[in-house]
């Protein structure tokens, strides 16, 4: 005899809304980093971060209805740090340095909330956009992000009977379970958990994360949810991302400016954090173009992050860079997080093994991969390539190239300038599923 | 339809035992500011702790399996302090003071464990002591205490049916929630959980302790449990125990070193803590000698914890006492712990409201009063008075005289001589119900 806890269903009878972002902290470390960076470095710069679905074919604003994303927006912008979070945030060690994080910019979280928001639909899609000071938008990315995808979620499972669901969650996990098995076989693996902004729901990236901490051991090195690495005791996983050559790129007054713009942004991190964190994602505005004009200092850092090459041909690249500036490979890292599963990260691990440190970053295909799993079929549970990117800075507009065509973001004819400043060596296109 | 989790249901299977100490944070407050001191200020004394059950009707031995003792105190020696709740303590502020704990000391106590002890059964009670340094033994007293009574009641109801468990549990939660209703009315109300040590159980105190959070709003201002502050956002609250003037007495070599030892206790306190906690505990020898043989400066401390002495007469004790040093009760403090209860609180509330602040401590009436609750009836839910004292320091006998004659422990020849030292004035045998 099962006893139902009569409060607790009383309780929830009573919700406004089940909510998603519960915390300041469920979002990704680099995020913080980079925030802290841009406080100090770009405090009056206004960026706007707008929503960008690639997967077309999906029509969001059906599947998720406006007034639950409002409510789970507004929701979001109630949550604050709480003591214990910033206690952490001040005390924790992250890649083994003391005080990241600078007291007053602990204080100035204390205050912190998100943003105002604009939300329209318009064929089929949600227009979000995110506008006001850097120090403020860029918060917003993840927990947008999560939320779309976990109310995608919700309204994909809504009509599923109970053990439909109990079902779809029992594939899930074993389908899980069996990437773990193929993974521990390789002895040197290092992994991430990269998923927030992708994830099925929080709860099920609980689940995958405490459950690669069981199944993985020390080659599940830690997180890059910030919540969750607190509250598991794993190491927060990050550094930085497109959003600062991007920014710096659009508001450079000149195209030499605009070139040089990836390696201000690093020689800013360099002095920002001191010399730790030292990891290059060189594909903003193309790798070759990164590389070929990179100074050497560059080849000093400990690692690249290549981010939309395909992992090998992308890997070989640095490599060669590294040996062309006289650096031994098996002292650097690489970190491949594009779209990974576990078929890339042990071919890619095989190719690498002993010639490079590696590490990975596991994302969509860790905490959203319920292909397969639903009873009832049909693909609303697939994911799809949702990503909110800085559109303009100081009115100016943003740009990235990527090495994938596909993965290119921004107004066409300031892509098209950027091509002529850049080039257009190494690019390729290739599909981008997650 | 309920379902099951069935792979909990069958981890649950394996149990080896449900632990009742998971964390070394579940201890009282006071425990880990007198362990700072003692470590700095007392690091080679060995002290050995004692379990006294004061309820020697109720005969421990026959109610709780040695097995199942030893199965959670042994546990309870597995655990270590985690790296969240060490960033924790050296991160949070306490009484609105920041880093309580040295950084050499929180290093400290990453190696930490609960040291040996010896069990054995003689007249239906468990002798258990903890001998060993006092920077050791001295973290015991609380997990020793909240394991006995929580296997205590387990026992209990371990023949209950399903609904009788459900009804018991509704009943206390009534019965809790009247409390906290009349409680409520009194508008200037200070008042903390001060019942680790007595506790039902652990997830009945954090039932309680939130259920006071949510009820009693900023009348409630926090808990003496480190571990329900740090997840609750609440206040930790404590200062210091007779363990200290026991101990510095027992260490005495002359007479007038005995008498002396409750001063040197505050002077080492205030040096140690830089004039922050400054609450005395009078009664360790009796609170009419205290005040009788104590220098003026003892006057400008902020409040006293009458600890054995009826509230009322205790209270009016101390602020005759101030007034007779030319201070002025109002900006004092009077903090009420020993067997407090609604109807305690709410007179001695009354009796001194606007004379001087006052706080409430409250103990095993908050988070083991199952008395009238148990469907089956019987007394085995009714709490006991269980302690574990410091009975020697380097060998030497120690002793508590305490205002109340039924509360006193010791070796009765050593207890004959500080009775002779101290006098017996103002002392009064009281009933201890818990």
């Amino acid at each position: 005899m099962a006893l139902t806890d009569i409060a607790t269903r009383t309780y929830d009878h009573g919700w406004r809304l089940d909510p998603i972002v519960r915390s300041l902290l469920d979002t990704d470390f680099y995020k913080l980093l980079m925030l802290q960076m841009i406080r100090h470095v770009h405090p009056d710069v206004q960026a706007t971060f707008s929503l960008i679905n690639r997967s077309t074919q999906v029509r969001l604003a059906d599947e998720i209805d406006e007034g639950e994303l409002r409510a789970q927006l507004d929701h979001a912008r109630d949550v604050r740090f709480s003591k214990k979070e910033l206690i952490w945030l001040a005390g924790n060690s992250f890649y083994g340095e003391a005080r990241m994080f600078a007291p007053d910019f602990i204080a100035w979280l204390a205050d912190f909330r998100l943003p105002e928001y604009e939300l329209h639909k318009e064929d089929g899609q949600y227009r979000l956009t995110f506008a006001g000071p850097w120090t403020h938008t860029t918060m917003w990315e993840i927990p947008a992000l999560s939320i779309i995808n976990e109310l995608r979620a919700r309204s994909a499972m809504k009509d599923h009977g109970r053990f439909a669901l109990d079902v779809l969650y029992a594939r899930a996990k074993a389908k899980l379970w069996a990437k773990v098995e193929q993974l521990r076989t390789l002895p040197d693996l290092v992994l991430s958990d990269f998923s927030t902004r992708r994830r099925h729901g929080f709860l099920w990236q609980r689940w995958c994360v405490e459950a690669l901490k069981e199944g993985l051991g020390d080659r599940f090195k830690g997180t890059s949810n910030v919540l969750l690495a607190m509250d598991a005791d794993l190491e927060a996983i990050g550094t930085n991302a497109h959003e600062l050559p991007m920014v710096l790129a659009a508001l450079a007054e000149t195209d030499e400016g605009v070139r040089q713009a990836p390696y201000r942004v690093l020689e800013e991190w360099r002095r920002h954090y001191r010399g730790n964190l030292l990891v290059v994602l060189p594909d903003a505005f193309g790798t070759a173009a990164f590389l070929r004009d990179a100074p050497d200092w560059v080849a000093d850092w400990t690692g690249f992050r290549p981010d939309s090459a395909p992992p090998i041909a992308g890997g070989e690249q640095v490599i060669r860079w590294w040996q062309q500036h006289g650096r031994d490979p098996k002292e650097k890292l690489l970190i491949f997080s594009d779209g990974m599963d576990v078929d890339s990260i042990m071919e890619t691990y095989g190719h690498f093994h002993g010639r490079v440190r590696t590490s990975f970053g596991w994302g969509t295909n860790l905490t959203n991969d319920f292909r397969g799993c639903d009873p009832d079929g049909g693909t609303a549970l697939e994911p799809i390539s949702l990503v909110a990117k800085v559109t303009s800075a100081n009115g100016r507009p943003a740009v990235k190239l990527s090495d994938n065509p596909a993965k290119a973001t921004g107004d066409p004819a300031e892509v098209a300038r950027y091509l002529r400043l850049f080039g257009e060596e190494g690019r390729a296109a290739q599909r981008v599923e997650v």
